[in-house]
């Protein structure tokens, strides 16, 4: 008997957006593989499972990728129903791809739940469309880890095309509002999920606080000048998932 | 009494890939005003409340969005929870933006319920993760339906640098494959919900069938070199599920 392994989308932090399909597999799993930033409430609707912690957390070792492959692999093919919970969407940052083609190489039966993804979920939370009609016909999602990740997209980027977000770009955030205003872009605003905007020359002096370093979105664009009308109006229990917003 | 407006994303297109909190909405909604491409399904999950279509239908006029916003405000000034109920995520395309401003400007409280967007649905869902390391560090969405959407934003994207998201793109799809041929793209294939995949050059000449015209999800980009083997081995439930991906 052969198990099966679901790549599930948490999505963007609140449990209450997770998908149905996400949910009734957390309940049927045997084993769930999760990560870091994934809510503790999530792990309840799993009851029947194992559950083993394979994120990164500050200074210590993250469990090799290779490790969590093999973790699934093994789980499946005792015939568990394994769900492997990644923060957003499994296949937007995180090595969701490289868990898919792990598994397709094992022969294991896989599904690929997608999730409500913070690239969108963040700003919307804020209150920010990523597109709108006359301020951006688009939106670039880059990586802010590492400037090797970003640099070579944003360096291509005409100012004030398409609206711009960077997931886990707090810790790069003096960088990036550099490299964006040596390639044109003004004044342009940058919220965080606990809703500051600003210029980006005001984004490198800004303190987001302790245990946001590296994760958070920052959104550059036209779209900033409808988002404090929206987000003035927008309902409190909306706007303060937001601050749980990751990828 | 005021009520109270929900700007809710139906996800892309399985009833299955909503959101609990979407589903909750649904079921406490007195009104849910719906977009074309709303499954069916969904709104079985709205027993008590009064539904109106006020999306675009072949060859009718569609519902003018001021009159979507007039809608909205009324009900909620008569005391009714509303859904607005829109394919994908709401502030990706579609007017969702535009809908948050009026209400805001309105006074009505409302909030936002983010969805699972077909930009990364779609593409998971035949196998392809937007971003993978080694080969796509980063992603763009763009609008398809008219040249002034996507050339300003494809103009600038250097060639194999990140994975080009097409949403509605089906209908411009040989003025796409000729723009990014045009600007350096060589032997990049182009996968639909359907799983046809092929080279640039090749798109212009697929034929999508009837009633794909104008919808539909381009992918473009390196990420198509792993998407095969992983669609290969995908359980055919999740890839079925891709087909109905719109937004």
């Amino acid at each position: 008997m052969t198990g099966f392994v679901s790549l599930v989308g948490a999505g963007p932090g609140d449990p209450d957006l997770l998908t149905l399909k996400a949910a009734r597999r957390l309940g049927e799993a045997d084993l769930v593989l999760y990560d870091a930033l994934v809510s503790p409430g999530l792990l309840d609707l799993a009851p029947r499972a194992q559950r083993f912690f394979v994120g990164k957390r500050a200074r210590k070792k993250a469990v090799a990728q290779e490790t969590i492959h093999w973790l699934m692999v093994r789980a499946a093919r005792r015939g568990k129903r394994v769900v492997r919970l990644k923060c957003g969407d499994p296949f937007v940052f995180g090595r969701g791809g490289e868990e898919a083609l792990a598994l397709a190489r094992a022969g294991v039966p896989f599904e690929v739940v997608p999730g409500v993804s913070s690239a969108v979920a963040a700003p919307a939370l804020a209150g920010i469309p990523v597109t709108h009609r006359g301020l951006a016909s688009g939106f670039v999602v880059v990586s802010g880890h590492s400037e090797k990740a970003y640099a070579p997209i944003l360096d291509f980027v005409a100012p004030h095309s398409l609206t711009v977000v960077v997931l886990m770009g707090l810790a790069q955030r003096a960088a990036i509002a550099s490299l964006l205003m040596s390639r044109g872009w003004r004044a342009a605003s940058t919220p965080q999920s606990e809703t500051w905007t600003g210029t980006l020359a005001e984004l490198a002096s800004v303190d987001p606080g302790p245990d946001s370093e590296s994760a958070g979105t920052l959104v550059v664009g036209e779209v900033l000048s409808v988002a404090a009308e929206i987000a003035q109006k927008i309902s409190p229990p909306a706007a303060v998932a937001a601050s749980h917003g990751q990828k």
